[in-house]
């Protein structure tokens, strides 16, 4: 399990900082959506790495490299602790960002994994994600540490993230799509599937009208927002409940068409949006 | 027209150099296929931007950033040519590259354009490409610089690169997709379709199939090495007839399944792949 460090400062103190949440993209935005949800009285600082997404189909040391970048600068901004809201991030680059942060790194994996067992009832849980991702086999690993009889069926499927970007969340061709790389899951028994992407909570309607009423779906953006919470908690460094709520957004690049369609399908408010350059190997 | 820039050295000398070819991810191995028939006796080094892949979706002034990088690498191997093969990069960097580099770069766009104009009968050309090439309007303004009356009608079709590297090339998923996006081209009357991302070409058959005999095929890729052939014997620089051509290909990032989809479907021999890391903001 990831170590939890303690932070340095009175916890008084560091419970007013914010929750640094980065993403490759747009995506992690499911993540703060459900922390806003959770948590309203927390300050949340978002980072997109729009001027490189996506890191699923790219190798793993490149995506730590630009995982550590992206850390880095939610650091200076004085983040508590760091949400890593993007799958293909936390299943390559969480030990290196675990040894390399002062603060407490929160991944996607985890949550999503012990929730999978949670739910699972014949043991066969099916996982789906980008190709880092899968490639990487970090949901298997997770799900095994919890429960060694557990069978894991894996799949990448690497046109979700464009269809979602497309805005065809509600649409024939996405259901064929998703049809075609579910089908081998529902055919190998699994009766749980965990939706290893954060940006395919935007295809729930979608994915549940191809999985019928016989398998849950394990949303790990929903896992890893009650993960922060009960981390807060146990370390008492929870916003006070009187604290103002506030969400901040900056990408590396200019925002696109994508940026419209995630507010609307999530109904998040993300008020004026920053654009910072990468730090390229910035020192911590 | 980009300036030509006649080599400093003697053009004996500049003959033997090497043809720099680059592009954001492997699509631009399309041109290269194009240039290795057209001229098998030149060396070509090939830089693949794998690790930022892709350019498409990005914004102008990081596409811009990235191109003038990828340039760079090339001229410090001694390229004599530089040719974007990369519809995105062309549209927004070729002012910036000419103004950047000591040698002729060569884009994709102009060329396309040219042999649109030539094929059009009825004067109505339909262009596809990424969301940034469209957004850019770059073939609007190339394909109206040579007829003023050219009546143009573009489409992003940002599903296609995604389609074609998961490897579904003749499918029937990928047929639906295409005729969505060029249904509403042919209601609008073109007769000429140019191909306006180096991808594209990999799909020839299938977009054969949603067109019909009626409208023509401008497959920038080919139209790109046709042009850099009339340089290189205008300024007399070509590679003589006895030299041994050869191709070196690096990626900034390692290579995945797509390569081996292009290597397949394109017939090309590229050899060990070399990766190599991006030389950020390096000095010429």
């Amino acid at each position: 399990m990831a170590a939890n460090k303690s932070p340095a400062r009175p916890a008084t103190e560091t419970a007013s900082q914010p929750i640094g949440v980065f993403d490759s993209g747009i995506g992690g935005l499911t993540v703060v959506k459900a922390l806003r949800d959770l948590l309203p009285n927390e300050k949340i600082v978002y980072l997109g790495d729009t001027a490189r997404v996506p890191y699923g189909s790219k190798s793993a040391s490149t995506v730590e490299r630009y995982s550590v970048e992206m850390a880095k600068m939610l650091i200076e901004q004085d983040a508590k602790i760091i949400v890593v809201a993007c799958n293909s991030a936390s299943s390559v680059a969480l030990p290196k960002l675990e040894k390399t942060l002062p603060v407490t790194v929160m991944g996607v994996i985890r949550p999503g994994a012990q929730a999978a067992i949670t739910a699972t009832r014949n043991g066969h849980v099916g996982v789906i994600g980008t190709r880092a991702t899968i490639r990487s086999g970090a949901y298997e690993k997770a799900l095994r540490a919890l429960d060694d009889d557990v069978r894991v069926t894996s799949r990448a499927c690497p046109l979700l993230v464009p269809l979602i970007e497309e805005g065809w969340l509600d649409d024939e061709l996405t259901d064929h799509v998703i049809a075609r790389y579910l089908e081998p899951l529902m055919r190998e028994g699994i009766d749980t599937l965990v939706l290893g992407c954060t940006h395919y909570p935007l295809l729930l309607p979608a994915i549940e009208r191809a999985l019928g009423s016989g398998v849950k779906l394990v949303d790990s953006a929903q896992n890893c927002a009650v993960a922060v919470q009960e981390f807060l908690d146990r370390q008492q460094v929870r916003a006070p409940a009187g604290a103002v709520g506030s969400l901040e957004v900056a990408l590396t690049d200019s925002p696109d068409n994508f940026l419209r369609v995630a507010k609307e399908a999530l109904q998040l408010d993300v008020g004026e949006i920053r654009v910072r350059e990468v730090l390229y190997g910035a020192a911590l």
